[in-house]
């Protein structure tokens, strides 16, 4: 069954390419509202073509753009039920100058490292990514006429922008859109030659932080040494949020942080991240990250706390002698599995106001979009069939990587439908995804849809077994 | 003699209020070039004013603004020497949208205080102040046709600009402006009652630091907790710069600096400086200075070092969970008498590259502006006669006090003219000299110009004697 499936695959490569041309062309920034007619028209596009190959699809409002939901074998209560979420929206292009070709114009190129592939704004994210799922899809259902799952695809238009609107949408949903797995391919390979799949994310929350001393400006010949500086104030509180080993010194920051299994460390531990390997390329030579845990587990498994900006009093040319009355940082926190977002914050604002020195204030301000850290649970079986798939397709072992990044709809799914998540996907360190002259490479876009119409088989034969 | 002169300048108040209305018109804005036709009026106003009561007087071409010099009973070498400094430029007037009246057109008003004032810029800083002086030689010459000393009037045009334009034509004169002391008015009173003369001066030096960590902005999510932050390291280097009790920590930083004599200390005692006092207007209630020194000595004999300025990473709207290349700061360091300019440079540099953490660089910048501070001896019999005529004039005991600002002309003239400075002045806290609506109290203008004129006589009784 599978090998008529890549073999049509592997036929229809300038097809599919021609499809992933089609949808990068839409100007999808959802973010301005100068855009939104490209949403609906990209909507509109995607709605077609997932017909096209048998879909029953619908458009749904929502507070942003539409969502599309397109279902396959919708009565067959039987089959093993597949939910494959993608986003249709992309980044904006700033600094469009940059850009060595238009952002819309997709086009193939060489990229720096010598491999081919499409460039574009969304060529990657997510765009490409998403087509290697429904490309398969359109093969299986091609070859056989069917396929041997029940497939609900949800693909949305607000995931770079404002993740709350798929958030309500999926809350009111509810079990509608439950299904036994949810495949997501918006995640990166281990390397070029390693499949990966990820099995943790972490979560994030922000606060902003105001503290102010004297009522207005001092002039520091007058006041200095008597009058408490806020810019002195918030540094030292800032250098006492972690100790001499990185570990973040908030009491409660940590609570239900759970260890990582031995399972997980061992292969975590046969990636064999380097420092040099992560840091090099960035101007760094040794990890400032929490003693005494791994690079891997820095990342994946142990929250953090980061200033990712301060500012307050004289910063123009020259020098002025003032003592300003108030500094500003802003701080974000990585959190992992087991971590309750609000009573991080509520125990970071405590430690925050109990070092403030005497004669100062602090305001907080939180920004919306905080999320959990989410593990998925490895022995899930949708995991080993992947994992299988993909070793198939790409002849090395899967890597099982974390991610110290949030993928929000993971949480929601979680939440609404009470459903996991499958993150695959191949993506590539250097694809730009956020930055100028994004890129796909042509064997992630190729060999990604055939590794997908691998997994499809397993789910075949299994329902044969 | 005395009581002729005082009586002189009782009559003559509307006179000298027209030269002080007459002075504050010229726009001596010295830091813009648009202003430079206006300094050089001002300066040939001056010369004509200074002439009007038998100055020989001459206009000195300078990289700057023109200096004046104006002489009387030059040839009198038996005759003490006093030399008298002030200088006609004034601050900038920005934002001018504060002033409640045009900064140069000058008018008589009432303070928030309910006190009779000249507001205007530049009518306290130094204006009016300098005229206090000129007015009671002005009298004394009306009233005796003499002086009863030798007077060098030096006055120039870029004090609020770059203090080296002055510094360079005092080295180039050298022993030819010599006196046996400079007299400067261009400080404050203690209070609205209290008349002061400074016997120190707190120099200052600035420093801009740039730590960088990674070589480019970095991702939270993918590279926090292994990569370097820069502004973690900057605030946890901030916090390293004072120990708990407000010391500053960089080795030798200290050096050089000498106890407060029990004379000195006790007379600061007396002043009864406190918390309240000095605090509670600007919305502070506990000294931040140095532990155990009292406000005094904190202010006027102890060097600080002050951050004045940090920013990095983001700063706008929202939150972005960046890891940024770089952080900067922007400190200064006020000096005592003692202290090394050019050594605490030093000893900072090297503390600050002793706790740089691993994997970051830094590099510093300095300001032109060094000043050394200075401490007047108090054995000084000139001061001990300023401190008797004030007393004559105002009814209460002179209060000698520290100044934490740097008056940089009187580190020249030890340099270049090995003359000491008496600083006395009537300016009050609430003159407003480098903000809108600068105004000069009438009682100031009156007073202050009685008040010189009592010393003149006790330097005339003096040489009886």
């Amino acid at each position: 069954m599978l090998q008529a499936v890549l073999s049509k695959i592997d036929a229809a490569q300038e097809e599919s390419l021609e499809k992933l041309f089609d949808l990068v062309k839409f100007q999808t920034i959802a973010t301005d509202p100068a855009f939104h007619p490209e949403c609906t028209a990209c909507a509109a596009w995607l709605k077609a073509y997932l017909e096209s190959f048998g879909a029953k699809a619908s458009l749904h409002k929502t507070m942003g753009q539409p969502v599309l939901i397109g279902r396959w074998n919708e009565g067959e209560t039987k089959l093993p039920h597949v939910l494959f979420y993608g986003h249709y929206d992309v980044q904006p292009v700033d600094p469009l100058n940059l850009w060595a070709s238009p952002p819309f114009a997709p086009r193939i190129g060489v990229t720096a490292r010598g491999n081919k592939a499409v460039f574009g704004r969304g060529s990657a994210d997510d765009k490409g990514q998403l087509l290697t799922f429904l490309e398969a899809v359109r093969a299986w259902i091609n070859v056989h006429g069917t396929l041997p799952f029940r497939l609900t695809v949800l693909l949305e238009g607000d995931e770079e922008g404002n993740s709350e609107v798929l958030d309500a949408f999926l809350k009111e949903q509810g079990a509608k859109l439950k299904a036994d797995i949810a495949m997501i391919c918006d995640t990166e390979m281990w390397d070029d030659r390693t499949p990966a799949i990820t099995t943790s994310l972490r979560g994030c929350i922000s606060e902003d932080v105001v503290v102010t001393g004297p009522r207005i400006d001092l002039h520091s010949g007058y006041f200095g040494g008597p009058a408490r500086n806020p810019l002195k104030a918030l540094a030292a509180m800032i250098a006492k949020l972690h100790d001499a080993k990185g570990k973040v010194t908030v009491p409660g920051f940590y609570n239900g942080v759970k260890p990582v299994s031995k399972a997980k460390l061992a292969g975590w531990k046969a990636l064999k991240l380097t420092e040099k390997k992560m840091l090099s390329g960035v101007g760094l030579k040794v990890s400032a990250g929490e003693q005494p845990y791994s690079l891997p587990e820095q990342l994946w498994a142990r929250p953090t706390l980061e200033v990712n900006g301060f500012w307050g009093g004289y910063m123009g040319v020259g020098s002025k002698t003032v003592l300003p009355a108030k500094a500003q940082a802003k701080f974000s926190m990585r959190l992992v599995e087991g971590q309750n977002p609000l009573k991080v914050r509520k125990a970071f604002r405590a430690y925050m106001k109990a070092i403030l020195p005497a004669d100062c204030t602090i305001s907080f301000k939180s920004h919306a979009g905080d999320s959990s850290g989410i593990a998925v649970a490895e022995k899930n079986p949708w995991i080993a069939e992947a994992a299988a798939a993909l070793k198939d397709e790409w002849g090395v072992k899967t890597a099982l990587v974390g991610s110290g990044v949030s993928i929000p709809v993971v949480e929601s799914f979680r939440k609404h439908q009470k459903m996991e998540s499958l993150l695959v996907g191949f993506a590539r360190h250097d694809d730009a995804a956020h930055s100028p002259n994004e890129k796909y490479d042509l064997e992630s876009f190729h060999r990604g849809t055939r590794s997908w119409a691998r997994l499809f088989g397993r789910i075949a034969k299994e329902m044969k077994s």
